[in-house]
Formats: structure tokens, C-alpha cells, sequence
């Protein structure tokens, strides 16, 4: 379309239209989809049953229903496939190992004490499901900075002029585009442009608002770049509108110091799911690879595999509850019904991915003053490059090199080191200190670990949605893929909390 | 004045010349007045001194100076008349004690891990000297929230009507006050009265941009409060203005997520002072109280009273560095040249004063998601109250229910259950659950505290600094009190260096 050729009242129109820039602000859309929060948590009692429960899989949605089904004194057995829980609430710390499925072996080498959260890593105030459980078990919760003034934008676009290949900081947006909006509208005060339905001495308190807001100078009214600005330059307005880099300048935006802070568990996210274990004593089998679910009026019976000796075990009970990954419920011999069986087929999952990359000292910190947040960008395929919220000021540091989907670039064929090298590569860019401070880097592709085979579920549909929420015989689904918020950790208590209250309701009928 | 008698352009180059609101925003001003960075650390090299130098004041600024005299082999000792470290630098927590000059006896009775910083307690990331310090010595530090968009303003005022007498959070007036504005020069674009040097093109782009930062309706371009804002009313524009509230709506404003984040550390503010007392070994003497400093050409000598036996005592040396608070060295028999026994007499210092008050559960967080920052308003009387910035969600928590000029509404002629009483009252306008909550109260009335006798020093004017910062004979002034800094620890750090700098290069010549 030719913009030339509208009049500016279509052009207006078609711009309110779509309420707003429609290029893609960054890798992950989740922040933005994050829907309802939770209610409170259901009040369940009743006598104690005489019913066991089966749970699969003790990530943050089994570990949720083992210890509601503890409080209520059910007879429950947690199985899981590794030797740890916490399924996508991981932090790979020294030590921890993978083999990704086809692929290579990695050892964390990580110095003791450094860490990166490799699945979920933030916690916003909303999701008081999540945060009741940190209370309750006692996991102390720090600030996330999700969102910092000092935080960079770099693209490589001609489109963008002086803006192209340049470090651009949130702050300098913030300030010029402000200071840009202020001024115009300062100047069409002064020459009596403004029709506005103020009295004369609002006026007057309005244009002390233009001036301290936007730093404008108190007597022509021009911006002029404050020194918390940083620089004294200013972008130019057109570049900078067409940059669409004002995304993240809005009068209120979620996040740190905003309506809505975010946190993060002190010493990683796996905080979370050790304190569950901890608080469940000896409930859970580790090594217990699911291989088939057999239900009948009577019950229920697991089939698993033992993955230290190799044998088929089994385990019965009057229910179970599916708290696996889609992706690998998908895999298992389950005798659903035929409709759960192809809802829980046409389920989807992401394929996000994570880089964590030890550096030997915090140069973002010393050197850019950045502390928290991201780096965005498109035209670096890094996803949403993050900086850590924990240790500031401390010796080093680990950084999210990458957090996207697992095949962008032509990641996910690549060997793990030439992951890495595509990595710093690209943020050498921005910060050219990457491979002078670079010591280890552990890569978690969400599709290739096994017992994942993917990262969150993709947001089903309505009606999909409401099929895998119902029990299905003695089988009930409490994992966040069967929730309307399946990215998020709140998801896995909504969905853990939905599956215990039906299953209480109807074993208390 | 009445503003309607003038022409608007009059009234609008009035309020231009003076650049912006002039009602006074809160209690403290010492925010804007941070002053300059300091330089990077003096390194300070040279053969083994044979000199000894007498310390007087293990506060931070003493601290320092004995740490950096240390590390260049200076034989050294500490005078401090308390029986701990810090000075100003004072978390107050369970089982301490002081009694007020010609006044009562409190005994703190927190729980244990509960604490108020009762004299400095943030540290803005540009001050690179004391954050060094923390990095070297080993101290944790945490986010500092210095602004949060979910904290209240409250005022009493008929003139601001609708607002008068109500909590207003910071993220409805940020919300109204860029709603209204992007709204302004929406509605003026869409009549056509801006001459923007725009093209049509990006005056489309522009138009988007005002429609997603003041969330306008993308059809008629009316502002319509978000979600995020809390509350689906919006506040008269009018009298908005007239609050000032907008004081903090800025396109950069210093503070956490902003250009300059702030930090404290991990477990209270005296944790730096604890650092450098177990850096410095026993080169600190205790329940030394200073009496007098008698410098000849030979050397310095300084008598102090033990606390604890009553009797006097002396230390000699070759010089002598006085950390102490202007407010007690003005006291204390030196003999001063006349032009610095005139300029330590015209020292003045802050009556600041701060109460902790332990609350049995976090409501502030829990009722009114308030995770840190501060409740702005003058009618209250409260100065600064704030919330705390370190264990969010955990049981309780000691709010620092005031902090302002020590004599602020008759307080400190009060008994020390009515300076309580006062703040119980005034704050339960804004939270009225402060009665029910109230477990224990802390005050520190720094006027009134033994060996300070004041807050921080009030910034002599340069000529003034100018003398207090050269060497006396074989006497230097080594405290933030002497330094363009007073009010901050930064300033301590400045006046160490620059003491210790200056006596070395003599001490090498």
C-alpha cells in the first residue's frame, strides 16, 4: 500500500483500526497472553478417604496435587521419570547433566553458585497461586527486573535511518519520544493552536506539567536530552516513530516498579519444586518411566519402567492423575475414551529454548550499568536475551544468551557449540565483551530433552480445553497443558487445583 | 496573585521562568540534591609509613579512613564511643537499646530478623565508592524500590477537590496525566490544528503511538483508563494539575527500573559497617568517649573517657583524623586554628528522625500490593513513610512509619508512645489496618541520640567545605560532614579518600 495515496483521515482511521504498531516487539508473546489470574484456592475437606491416587510426573502441577492429596490425607504416589523433580521449573546449576534426545551430552561446568532457571523463571505478583505455595513452604522471593530504562534495542534495518545498527536504550526512547510529544504539544499552546477545555490557570499548571515531564526547556519550550538521558544527542522523531521501539513506552506498562512487579524464587526457580518435595516426604518414585495406563471400573494400573534397572514395574489405584507433558502423554498406551484420546492428541507445545552462558565478570553491570531485563532485538535472532536479577555487584554472572523458539536460525540442527558461537556472534554486536568474559555455556532445547520432548503447551482452544478438563474415567489431566494458561507456572496450580477438587468431590460424593 | 488578571502568555512565561511546580513534593528534598559522583578510588602507593594516626569514629566515613590507612601499613587505632560500628549506619533490631538525651529508655522488642534502617539506608547505583566497598568486603545487595506505581499520594486540601482526602496511586495519576496529554494532541491532530514537521506517513505512526502509550480508544482517540490502572474512573484533570501529583510523572525518573536504581543491602545497612569491622581486625577501641585533641608540632594527643570504667585515657599519635559528627566535635576541646574552630562552629546538621513500626502481617503487600517505595503527603505529617524493599511476602514486616525533620508537628517534645500515637493515627487514613497490625515501635530522634546529637550534616556552603576539608595542623576532617555530599554515605566515602589521599602524600614527601 502506498501511504502517499490515502488521504490522512484514512490513513488515521486505518491506523486506529488496528489500535496500534503491528511489528513484533520480540521473540516471545507469552508476557502479553499471560490471561485470568487465579481465585483463591479451593477450601476442600471432608472425611479422610480410602482412596489412593496415582500422580505421573512431578513437575510443578504433580508436586501441587501430591500435596493437596497429602492434606487431605489420600493415600498418593508421585511417579517420575527422573531423578529430581521439577520438570520445567529446572535450574542447571555445576554438576547436572542432559543428552539431548539424538544429540550430545552436556555437563554443566558452571562455578558453584552461579545458575540459569532453563524453563520457568518469573513470577508476577498476580499469580497469587504460585506465590501462596512460596509462602506456605517457606521459598523467600526476590524482584525480577523485567523491564529496565537501561536496557538496549538493536536492529539492522535501513528503514530505521540513524537508528540502524545502533544501541539504543529504553531510556533515550522514553525520554525523546516524551519529550517529542510534550514539545508538539507545548508549541501548539503557545501559538494558540489548542482548543483544550481547560481554565486559564490549568493552562498554565499544564504547561508546568509539559515542561518538568517531558524536559522541556522552561522558556522556548524545545526537549532538550536530560542528563539521566545518558547522551545529550537525541534520535530523530521519524526514524524513531518508525522504529516502533515507543512499544514499551506507555504511561503504565507491567513489571518491575510498575502495576504489576514480578518475582523470582532466591537461589533459582527450583526453590519451588524442592521445597514441595521436601514438604512430601517419601511420596514420590524417581526413575519411573511411564509406559502404559490401564483403566477399568475397578481402577487403575501404571505400567512403568524402572530407568536404573530396566524392569517393568507396576502400581495400582482407584485414580490417576496426568500430570505429564502432553508431549509424552501423546506417547503412552492410555486406554482413554476416543475423544479424550484425540483431544490429547491434537494438544501442541512450544518449542522454546535456553541458553545459559557463564560470564567471568558482570561487564553489563560495570560497564553499560544495566541491571536486570533484556536486550531486544529481531535482527540478532537471540529470542529475548536476558540479564540476571540475582547477585547484582557480585564476581560473575550468568546470562540468558538466548531465549526463543528452539529451531530460529537454524539452531536446533546445530551442534551445541556452534549454538554458542551463533550466540556470541550475535551479541558481541551489542556487547563486544562477549567473548573476552565468556567461560560456559549450557544449552536446554526444550524438544530434545528427554522426558519433556517440548517446552509449555500451546494455548488450546475452548473446546479443546474443556475436554482435556474433565475426568475421563478414573484418569483426570492436572498438568498446565490442560489449563488456560499453560506458559505459565500459575497454569500448573489452576489445572492441579481443578483436578483435586473434582476428584475430592466426586471420591466425597 | 490573581491568575486571571494576566494575559496567558504572561502567566504562561511566569510559570516557564520558574521551571515547573513549586509546591513542595515531600518531606525529604536530599533526593535531588544527591550532588556528584565520586571519582574512581585514589590508588595510593609508597614505602612502609612509619606514622601512627588516631581514628576518631567507627562510622563509615572512620571506617574507611582506618580500612584505607590499613591497607597502606599505617599503624593506626579507631576511637569509637559506642560500643559498635556504624554511626548513621544503624539497623536497628531486637534487644538494642538507647536512651534519648534528657529522655526515655526504648529497648527494641522486634522479632528476631526483623529490622529498620534507622539512619542511611539506600544506596543509588552512581555511587560507585561505597558500592566498591560492598563488592570488596563482601556485602549482598538488593534492589532498593524507591517508586513504586502502586504507592498512594494523600492530601487534605479543599483545593484539590475530588482528590482531596483520597488515596491516589501513582499509576492512575501517571495513567490520567499522559492519558490526558496523548489525548490533548490526539484530538488537536484529528481537527487538523497541529503543524507538525511530520510526513504523513509518520504522523500516522505518531497517532499509533499515542493510542498505545496513553491507551487511547483507537477509534475516537478518547483516553480510557487500562486495566493495569486498577480502577476504571479517571481523575478530574483539573484538579490533578493542581496537585502537583504529577511531579513524579516524568519521561525518566531516577529510581528502580529507572536510569539510576537504587540498592540496600542483603540483611540491613549495618552490614557494611560489620564488614569493615572484620576487615580491620582490632584496630578499634570501643567505649572510647573523645574529650579533647591537643595537636603540637611533635604530634597529637587525644584524651577519651572509657564508658565503661568511668576513667580517662590517651592515646597519642602522629596525627589525628576526627570523624565524628560536626555536632559532637563542636563540643569536644580542640585546639583548632581560629579559622577552622570558626568553621566547625558553623556547621549545622539534619534533625532527621525515623520509627520502625513491626507489623503482624505484610497488609501493605497483601491488601494493597505494595511491594516497597514510599507514601507521599504533607498533611499527613509523616514525612517519608515507607515500605520495605527486602523479605516481600514473608510473615511480617517493619514499615518505616516516619521519616522527616525531627520536630515536624511538635514530635519531638512528645513522649515516645504519642510520637507513635501520632503516626498510628495519620497513617491509618491511608491504612486503616495499621491499628489492628501494630505490634512494636522503634524511634530514633537523631537530635536525641547520644554521641550523634543530629543526622547528617546540612552542605556548607563551598567556602565553608573548603576550609573543613584542609588539614588543621596535624588534625584532618575526615567525615561526609566535611565533604559536598553530607547526606549520603557517598559523602563519608569522598571525605575518606580525600583525607586519607592528602595525609599520605604528606606523610611520602
Amino acid at each position: 500500500m502506498d501511504a502517499n495515496k490515502m488521504t490522512r483521515r484514512q490513513l488515521l482511521q486505518r491506523f486506529g483500526a488496528v489500535g496500534g504498531s503491528s511489528l513484533v516487539m520480540g521473540a516471545m508473546g507469552a508476557w502479553d497472553l499471560m490471561g485470568q489470574p487465579s481465585g483463591p484456592r479451593p477450601v476442600m475437606k471432608g472425611p479422610r478417604p480410602d482412596t489412593k491416587v496415582i500422580v505421573l510426573g512431578a513437575g510443578l502441577s504433580g508436586l501441587t496435587v501430591g500435596y493437596e492429596l497429602g492434606k487431605l490425607d489420600y493415600d498418593y504416589r508421585v511417579l517420575e521419570a527422573r531423578d529430581s523433580v521439577g520438570g520445567l521449573c529446572w535450574t542447571v546449576r555445576r554438576g547436572m547433566q542432559h543428552t539431548e534426545i539424538g544429540g550430545e551430552t552436556q555437563v554443566c561446568d558452571f562455578d558453584e553458585g552461579q545458575y540459569i532457571n532453563a524453563g520457568a523463571w518469573r513470577i508476577p505478583n498476580r499469580d497469587q497461586g504460585i506465590i501462596g505455595y512460596c509462602k506456605e513452604l517457606g521459598v523467600p522471593l526476590q524482584l525480577f527486573v523485567n523491564l529496565s530504562d537501561a536496557n538496549y534495542y538493536y536492529e539492522e534495518d535501513p528503514e530505521l535511518g540513524s537508528l540502524s545498527g545502533q544501541r539504543v536504550r529504553l531510556r533515550e526512547v522514553k525520554a525523546d519520544m516524551w519529550g517529542s510529544i510534550t514539545e508538539l504539544l507545548a508549541k501548539a499552546m503557545d501559538s494558540g493552536q489548542i482548543d483544550a477545555p481547560l481554565s486559564e490557570e490549568d493552562e498554565v499548571l499544564l504547561m508546568g506539567f509539559l515542561v518538568r515531564a517531558g524536559y522541556l526547556d522552561s522558556e522556548d519550550h524545545f526537549y532538550g536530552p536530560p542528563e539521566l538521558r545518558g547522551s545529550e544527542d537525541r534520535w530523530d522523531f521519524g526514524s524513531l516513530l518508525r522504529s516502533n521501539f515507543g512499544g514499551r513506552v506507555r504511561s503504565l506498562y507491567a513489571g518491575t516498579g510498575g502495576p504489576d512487579p514480578v518475582f523470582q524464587p532466591i537461589g533459582g526457580m527450583n526453590q519451588i519444586p524442592l521445597a514441595f518435595e521436601r514438604a512430601m516426604g517419601h511420596h514420590i518414585t524417581f526413575g519411573a518411566e511411564v509406559r502404559s495406563i490401564r483403566q477399568s471400573e475397578q481402577g487403575v494400573r501404571v505400567v512403568y519402567r524402572d530407568t536404573r534397572t530396566g524392569r517393568e514395574r507396576e502400581e495400582t489405584a482407584d485414580f490417576c492423575v496426568s500430570c505429564l507433558p502432553m508431549s509424552i502423554l501423546k506417547k503412552i498406551d492410555v486406554n482413554f475414551s476416543p475423544e479424550m484420546a484425540e483431544a490429547v492428541g491434537k494438544t501442541e507445545h512450544s518449542s522454546s529454548a535456553k541458553m545459559g552462558l557463564q560470564m567471568k565478570r558482570r561487564f553489563w553491570e560495570e560497564d553499560d550499568g544495566i541491571f536486570g531485563g533484556h536486550l531486544w532485538s529481531s535482527s540478532l535472532q537471540l529470542g529475548e536475551f536476558s540479564y540476571p536479577s540475582n547477585d547484582f555487584y557480585s564476581d560473575k554472572g550468568v546470562l540468558l544468551g538466548y531465549y526463543g523458539r528452539g529451531g530460529q536460525a537454524g539452531l536446533a540442527d546445530m551442534r551445541i557449540r556452534d549454538r554458542v558461537e551463533h550466540t556470541l556472534t550475535q551479541a558481541s554486536k551489542v556487547h563486544p565483551q562477549m567473548r573476552e568474559e565468556f567461560e560456559h555455556a549450557y544449552c536446554v532445547w526444550w524438544d530434545k530433552v528427554p522426558f519433556s520432548e517440548g517446552a509449555y503447551g500451546r494455548t488450546p482452544d475452548a473446546e479443546l480445553l474443556g475436554q482435556l478438563s474433565k475426568p475421563d474415567g478414573r484418569v483426570y489431566l492436572g498438568s498446565a497443558g490442560a489449563s488456560g494458561r499453560p506458559a505459565w507456572l500459575e497454569g500448573a496450580i489452576q489445572s492441579a487445583w481443578r483436578t483435586v477438587e473434582a476428584l475430592h468431590e466426586r471420591v466425597s460424593a
